[in-house]
């Protein structure tokens, strides 16, 4: 974890759009998040506060070179993490959820207010979580050619289309005209699939979600400049990576 | 997934007290609750049902010989599904959290009211989920011995300690004096504890809560006779199940 840890050499900061959102939350607040620029499990949660307009401080850290700061509020060393109050919280989807409780005055809701829709919501994220994100790892970091890499990008593209078809009929967004926790949860990985050159396939509804959504102002606020993601998504195409989630890719685990 | 399916041949309804609980919810009703009798993922479901005295319908399958009546609900093909209002739910902790919106008049409330309280709920359901069941399931499957073994017997049981680590201080229960979520989250695993006969450990505060749990109504309810759980975790003792589960922790995955 040390300063050699060999992916702490990325950029250092956001850049384009996410850099002045940055600058405008620099000031100390009582709520901080604690940040990675280029995370995705952070854009969710950086999302959130900027569609409920929430205030908070954005506090950079690189969680390949962990300071103490970070480490003495999770233990798990990792990236999104939010001192709320003085007290510490995790996770990236619990956080969503969080910010949703903690402030119900501010509008948008992006939690569904009925139970069988809420519920939808979080079936859905556990299936971005548990199935979406270590199938886009295993493509991603896939070092075997020809039928090997096939088969990881069918494994893929068939997690898509299983989450796509469970997608409202006329949309735009996951449950209809709303956009709602449940396309934040997604959308950081949604607009990053660029990485696949690739990647264009026949899913005429999740086209017509990632125009909805890669419109979003939250969403467009809180991304910084391709050139510095590259370098990173780099690193997992050679299958050099060595974060955690990386590692756990390699061992064929899920999320950490 | 036929009738030759090795895990099939498990015996075929709940027995002790869980046995009245299942006669006693056999009429039928609108919210479905399709079950195993022997799955500690049903019984955190079927624990909240009795705790909050929601009627239900209890549906015995056998997830190993899956019924054409639960992969229409479940294209997973898992227990517990639920079925509420014609529409299929799943996932355990979903569904945990459904049932307390879901019924909101129903006491006790198993959600705490706090907004920290709750993310710190869903953290911790989280880390069951993804840390302590697969560990528990890596050490239960370890044909390997000596060091092997050992290795899986530490790292499952510095989870567990990091779980107690969390708790109040005076409990019993997690979050305190009352029976919570959280509580209802690990404890089909806790009493089952017993299929590690050297399974003993210094967790002070850990038997403090145990015996707490072990004592509550809902949970000695729904639980059947030992023997015919035997069986079962046997297979898993000798690593010769099949189930999803089981063939997950063989791959070094989580829950599937
Ligand atoms: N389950 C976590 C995953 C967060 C995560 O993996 N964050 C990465 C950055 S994108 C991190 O902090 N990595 C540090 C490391 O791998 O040591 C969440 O949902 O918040
Ligand atoms: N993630 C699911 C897991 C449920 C699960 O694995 N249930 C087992 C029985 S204990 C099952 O239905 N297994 C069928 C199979 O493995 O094919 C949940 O939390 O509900």
């Amino acid at each position: 974890m040390g300063r050699d840890h060999p992916d702490a050499d990325l950029h250092p900061e956001a850049t384009g759009l996410a850099a002045a959102t940055v600058k405008a939350h620099s000031a100390p607040h009582a709520l901080k998040l604690y940040s990675g620029w280029f995370c995705p499990f952070v854009q969710r949660v950086w999302i959130v506060l900027e569609e409920k307009h929430i205030p908070y401080q954005y506090i950079e850290v690189n969680p390949y070179h962990k300071p103490q700061s970070l480490l003495d509020l999770n233990p798990r060393g990792l990236v999104p993490t939010l001192q709320y109050q003085e007290k510490p919280l995790y996770e990236s989807a619990v956080l969503c959820e969080f910010l949703e409780e903690a402030f119900p005055e501010n509008k948008p809701r992006l939690m569904p207010e009925e139970a069988y829709q809420r519920a939808k919501t979080r079936i859905w994220t556990d299936f971005v979580t548990s199935r979406v994100i270590p199938a886009f790892h295993r493509f991603l970091q896939c070092q075997g050619g020809g039928e090997e890499v096939e088969e990881k990008r069918r494994e893929f593209l068939s997690h898509l289309k299983e989450f796509t078809r469970e997608m409202d009929e006329t949309g735009p967004y996951f449950l209809g005209s709303e956009f709602s926790l449940i396309d934040v949860i997604i959308a950081p990985w949604a607009i990053r699939f660029w990485v696949f050159d690739h990647f264009k396939g026949g899913l005429g509804r999740w086209r017509v979600w990632l125009a909805a959504v890669e419109q979003r102002k939250s969403v467009i606020e809180t991304l910084s400049e391709r050139e510095h993601y590259l370098p990173i998504y780099q690193r997992y195409a050679d299958d050099k990576a060595q974060s955690e989630l990386a590692k756990a890719t390699r061992a064929g685990k899920g999320v950490p």
